[in-house]
């Protein structure tokens, strides 16, 4: 296990209704905010309409962004920190789903930067400061809406990148799970695939003494298993949704993560493929996280996936532990594949021959070379590419 | 599943050695310290002669106040406050256990309240500020390192009450599991019981439908079942005593408590034992709780210690359900008894007929009689304290 520090400071107001404590606490920072959001859902499933009045009432102006991309743009974010610099905006207000909660984190420190938004994106200028940042969760997927990452996207370049900061972290987020309850099938699935993935890049680390947070991590991944499938089916089953919002948001806040912190192996091959072909960051993860388990497998990682598949899957430990191994791996691609309906190839997801090595190249960082739990070359993330492509 | 607030403001400095990120911490408060201990560990185990340089390279003013009871008393409490009132002092720095830290909140809020301290602790006067409060944990056991409760006895009135304020949350916490490496085994026996019960008192709730909290407990505890006895025999174990430590805050932070909230029955029905005997809380507590068990267990609750049966202690879920109950129940007293080695009953603490009837009064409480996981009266508590005795 490794030092850490562990800070979490965002306000989190869950629940049934909770929406109206959220404008007082802006109100503590800004008489006006930037309220962000995507394709105009909020309108349809009536949270723009809650929401505006309670702003009003607080004495809180507003000006918007709408239009979030699902892999949110850089060129967006120039968007939204230029209407705050216009409008002397004192906070970013995200209404959406990870992506859109992503830009209006970068959006908040773009608009206290003079430079190219995107060298905030690639470290080339760090990030020291931002306007405060609120959300309301719309989708329970990305944990966005409890930490201080983002993730931005470049169409250009092809490069779809990660970036923290603790001036990113959300001062007050609401989750309401009944605002989930319109999240299409399709996104619920791959928001589902989302946590997981989010949970076992934590859980297999190379800081095996960890229990406690192990525990923790199954207490995820056995929460998405029960309840994905339940959402699937009762849309509006509200413990199914509020499990859901809840292990979304403790899948990574730092909970798990924080005394192991290797690097995210599934997540630097995906981005990639979303990077190449825009894809849904979820369904790339669930189509890469069998193929990757089995690349990792060995005698040397063996006693994880034995683990995993005991605890996780309910498989039986009297089994020799490669069956064991195995039969993990089989059970996880058919939960994706079978159970969430999510594509269950590269071909499938619109991907093909073409890219392969040039995403291979991109994937493979040097902290996936040195600080993965399995370390991976691009010969390794081509392997795994190709294992998944039909 | 209840709607819930969630906000964990403390900073934690986790690990080993990271006593020095602590002083700059404290530094952007004060420039003189209240530091307050108990009965003199700190001098020998080296942590006050690591401390006091480092405070004073960090421009750093130290008061003492040593000495803090096990049951900190009210007393100790006004004590500590007119030191602060008296030497200008601008945050309170408890090195220590759950006692050392409870005092150092009160001290820390009585400080800057005028009347008597006593009255902060019954509610009669409200804590709505505090000077900042800063820890260095000593013990795994009540997780007030991370948390704004505190518990005070008054010895005169055989009173013993928690009280909580967002005011008296720690800024900062370092949480060194090296540090517990010289914890008495009594004292790691107790702290164990101490975070299990924290967590059995989520547990066995009526909001029966978070299971995501419900397996963040279970990882809790069978943390505590697995790494409890492995630093009993070798007691600077370090993952043992880090799982252990970072097991006593996750216990009672909030994280396993918003969104079901209870009422507390076995520490409700501790805290007289210790008020009237001076006794060891986490004594107390794994005495009455197998006990408490009994009393509760029922068609009602049946299906709650089945769980806690099959995902705790791994009885074969094949039994018959009242089987399961009753094996969990016999596990959880032989846990204590013989594995941890606390003893089995309330004569064995000391304890007998003489107060049990007024005891018994004073732990039912209207929240008790109202919001526990079973209802408890004072004829209930009483049967309970009776079927402990021997």
């Amino acid at each position: 296990m490794y030092n850490f520090d562990y800070y979490i400071p965002t306000k989190i107001f869950f629940g049934k209704g909770v929406l109206d404590k959220l404008p007082g606490e802006i109100a503590l920072h800004t008489s006006k905010v930037l309220l962000v959001y995507g394709g105009g859902s909020i309108r349809r499933n009536g949270i723009y309409d809650a929401l505006l009045p309670l702003l009003a009432q607080a004495g809180i102006e507003v000006c918007e962004l709408s239009g979030v991309e699902p892999n949110p743009r850089v060129t967006t974010v120039a968007r939204g920190a230029q209407l705050c610099r216009d409008n002397g905006v004192g906070a970013v207000l995200a209404v959406g789903g990870g992506s859109v909660i992503d830009c209006s984190k970068v959006i908040a420190a773009a608009a206290l930067s003079a430079g190219d938004p995107w060298d905030l994106v690639t470290g080339k200028a760090p990030i020291t400061a931002a306007l405060p940042i609120f959300t309301v969760l719309t989708a329970a997927a990305t944990g966005s809406e409890m930490n201080n990452g983002a993730v931005i996207s470049n169409m250009e370049t092809h490069d779809k990148l990660g970036i923290k900061s603790p001036a990113m972290q959300p001062v007050a987020s609401v989750l309401d799970p009944t605002y989930t309850f319109t999240t299409s099938r399709h996104q619920t699935a791959a928001g589902t695939a989302d946590i997981m993935s989010h949970t076992l890049e934590n859980y297999f680390s190379r800081a095996a003494d960890f229990t406690l947070l192990d525990g923790m991590a199954e207490a995820i991944l056995k929460t998405c298993i029960q309840y994905g499938p339940v959402a699937l089916k009762t849309p509006d089953h509200y413990e199914a949704r509020a499990n859901l919002m809840w292990a979304s948001s403790l899948a990574i806040n730092g909970l798990i993560r924080w005394g192991k912190a290797d690097a995210w192996s599934v997540h630097s091959m995906e981005h990639p493929l979303s990077a190449y072909y825009d894809i849904t960051h979820g369904d790339g993860l669930a189509v890469l996280t069998p193929s990757w388990m089995t690349h990792v497998l060995s005698e040397a990682t063996l006693d994880r996936f034995v683990r995993y598949g005991v605890q996780v899957w309910g498989v039986d430990p009297a089994l020799d532990k490669w069956e064991i191994a195995r039969r993990s791996i089989d059970i996880t691609r058919d939960f994706f594949t079978r159970v969430l309906g999510i594509p269950g190839s590269l071909r499938a997801l619109g991907i093909d021959e073409t890219h392969l090595e040039e995403m291979a190249q991109k994937a493979s960082t040097p902290a996936l070379q040195k600080d993965a739990f399995v370390p991976l070359f691009p010969t390794d993330v081509l392997a795994i590419y190709r294992r998944c492509l039909d």
